[in-house]
């Protein structure tokens, strides 16, 4: 074991205080400490186009205590610590640059309370968003956000996930009402109390919320529930172009139609999705849209938007109110980053993310059309467009150099026009490794400034996740 | 002047530092810095009991640019800085207590954007809320954030306040996407873009919400704002006992009706409104309720309302859907602390705010309304109980030891009360000075040194608000 470790010398800070590390852990915790190849590399793994870079190895904590003594192990060796879900995320979250320890919270999936009248429930942080879903239908509620994978909740509160949902419902951080997290002193932190709201000093829930491990490491949460609505409809209204979809989409929002999902697929997505989920959609821009509400409520809704669209150019209006129905769409849509790989077989395919004020939406998204269109390369769209927020699937031959680099200058294109629109160069996916670059565009020396202080304050000695988030000091 | 400084030594920290301050921002503002005692005084006056302890002097900023110069003149001279909106925060917010510099925003109150398309408006910190919706009316729009009192917005997002709407639009926490804030440092930080959502970095925004003026000064502030509804109904609602009127509540909650105020009053309270505002309610507990939406979505509201409140006893159910008719009830709860002042001539109202998850708020309440008893105090009580958060005005004669002994009692015992249910000692007032003593029990030793390392990191010198929120080191 001390050989694999100090296999990766190069990558780690100190390949001795490593080995020491590892030695300690493995007394503690025996076999859930895994240092084999196979397992670090599965660890350091994402789903971009960013290297592989594994840990040193792999601990699996069965409780809350296992994480503070994992910490505080790591702590005194000053060995880094990255905290792993279900290695979802985009952006070399998980990797360790500077070796370390990965935490898999696999074994931490339960589902300690459900408080259904306060609309809240207690989980460990490997709880997906599927599992808990599954085991709140039967008491008629719901946890709203939907990033698409099935991402452990701890994951997405690490990244400060949304998704389909978050014009309605909010982001991750609208939805965690308090964690518990293991600082880098060992301390075990509660963010807050479980009442709704609470003014009683610094917001270190929010803090914690899209912090991706650098702060601290977090081993419960409390997430705030909805009611399953009464009625739900969803539909797929086409339109002529990307523009008409996304004027429609300011329209409806701005007429407080409370549209719980509003996505809009552009025509290369829809043909990816045709063909992938096996459908006869016709292939131009589309905008699938859900409402949830009373049944009154919910016919008023798509009533309302039908206007909408028509008054744009849009439609017929196809309406999907049978639950099968609804899945078999929500479905090929959430498989429609599997989709867009779909056509260009063997190319990897870099998930952009720009979110801009709605106003701007139909500028920059036609404006990154034409963008892709002169690279050449294959960029199907689709949008979160009710929060103003849409992803290319870049496709790309990793193998070709030609092609790597125009890929590369499309997304620093794209992150520059977005924050020129008054945007951000990450709406959902966060910063891990690869979007560190465009921070201190995006916030200016004075943020970045207040950023570093408090990564400084809360981690002296660096060893949550480090490499991420804030350029290396 | 330098004598009227100089008059006020022992409070502050260096009362030479403090002279030499005031003669810069003399030399660099003239007559917007004033030192008059009056001018003084009232700029440390809060609306409870906490005695008074006025700044060394107060400046008049009149661009954000003021605000910049003032910080990096008083942190030149380790003088402190306290931010001043109109002066209606409940818990010495305001005062003094080591001396310093009152910045006052009496006269930044530009709104300088609004943003119909993207549902958002940029503000000075000076613009109260009455002020904004004045202008937005016009256009449709409205910043729903109502704490009462027509407060400034920069001293709302200072102090994260909320009040009767936030059961359905949240607090400030969920309703300010981004402000321009001075730091220590005398740098300016902007602390989001104004894209709806973002993953990009640690969340700065939510940070200075709530942070009371400790970790900077807010000079800009970007609001999420929201259409006027097509309609709005209201209704009062009478119920046997204030546990019927909580549990009608829950069960609202439950059953998602997007409730937009659910306000509780208890018998003194109606009693106390009756006789200020000239009304003839039944003196018994009752709800005051308002529905947000499509008319058809009100009536459908209302009427399922109805159902639950019947349900539990409650009715005869009063709707008002004429605008003069709900403005007259909602002008009444508003003036509830004015109301409950005239109950006994002469005393203070000490105003508390605890807030516990609703499924205990029955019981809160309860607890405390025959603990109020015990006292001998009048304590009219209101609540926003779809948060589960309520006041009681304790009324006290400041110039009785006995009464003021036994109201300080009765406020720690509340406070513990609250925390023993998982709740917090502040639900919407803040932490101030009042509250201070009550935040380590609430937070616990981690926590609480977690928020002491990030105001240590951003404040190292401590000049920002010194003596609030956290215990001095």
């Amino acid at each position: 074991m001390a050989s694999l470790v100090q296999d990766k010398v190069s990558g780690s800070r100190n390949s001795k205080a490593v080995a020491a590390a590892v030695q300690v852990l493995t007394a503690a915790f025996g076999n859930r400490v895994v240092t084999s190849n196979a397992v670090r590399e599965q660890h350091g793994n994402t789903l971009t186009w960013i290297p592989n870079q594994p840990p040193d190895a792999v601990v699996f904590p069965q409780a809350a205590e296992d994480v503070q003594q994992i910490v505080r192990i790591c702590a005194q060796h000053g060995v880094p610590v990255i905290p792993y879900g279900t290695g979802t995320s985009l952006e070399g979250h998980i990797n360790a640059p500077q070796g370390g320890v990965s935490i898999d919270f696999r074994d931490m999936n339960r589902i300690l309370a459900v408080h259904a009248e306060d609309l809240d429930c207690v989980i460990e942080p490997g709880v997906t968003r599927k599992m808990l879903n599954e085991h709140l239908r039967d008491q008629g509620l719901f946890f709203p956000i939907d990033p698409g994978a099935d991402a452990s909740l701890g994951g997405m509160a690490a990244t400060r996930a949304s998704g389909t949902n978050a014009v309605r419902y909010g982001t991750m951080k609208d939805n965690v009402l308090s964690m518990k997290v293991v600082l880098a002193n060992g301390e075990t932190m509660i963010t807050s109390r479980r009442a709704r709201k609470s003014s009683a000093g610094y917001d270190l829930t929010r803090l914690i919320v899209g912090s991706e491990g650098t702060l601290g490491v977090i081993t419960e949460l409390t997430l705030k529930l909805q009611g399953i609505p009464e009625a739900i409809a969803a539909g797929i209204c086409p339109f002529p172009s990307v523009e008409a979809a996304c004027n429609a989409t300011i329209l409806t929002i701005q007429s407080g139609i409370p549209v719980a999902r509003i996505e809009l697929l552009d025509e290369v997505q829809v043909r990816a999705c045709n063909a992938y989920s096996k459908l006869d959609l016709p292939e131009t821009p589309m905008l699938l849209v859900e409402f949830h509400g009373t049944a009154a409520g919910v016919a008023e809704q798509s009533e309302r938007f039908g206007e909408i669209a028509k008054e744009l150019g849009g439609g017929p209006f196809e309406w999907a109110t049978k639950a099968e129905d609804r899945t078999r769409l929500w479905q090929a849509r959430h498989d429609g980053y599997w989709a867009a790989r779909g056509l260009r077989p063997g190319a990897s395919a870099l998930a952009t993310d720009v979110c801009v004020p709605i106003s701007r939406l139909a500028e920059c998204v036609t404006e990154t059309q034409r963008d892709a269109k002169e690279t050449g390369l294959l960029a199907p769209l689709v949008g979160h467009v009710g929060d103003g927020n849409f992803h290319l699937s870049l496709l790309v031959d990793m193998d070709s150099q030609d092609e790597v680099k125009t890929a590369k200058k499309f997304l620093e294109r794209l992150a520059e026009r977005a924050l020129a629109m008054e945007g951000t160069c990450t709406g959902e996916h966060g910063v891990g490794q690869g979007k560190a670059k465009y921070l201190p565009a995006e916030h200016g020396p004075a943020a970045m400034g207040a950023m570093q202080a408090i990564k400084q304050a809360l981690d002296p000695n660096n060893i949550m996740n480090p490499g991420k988030m804030l350029p290396e000091a």
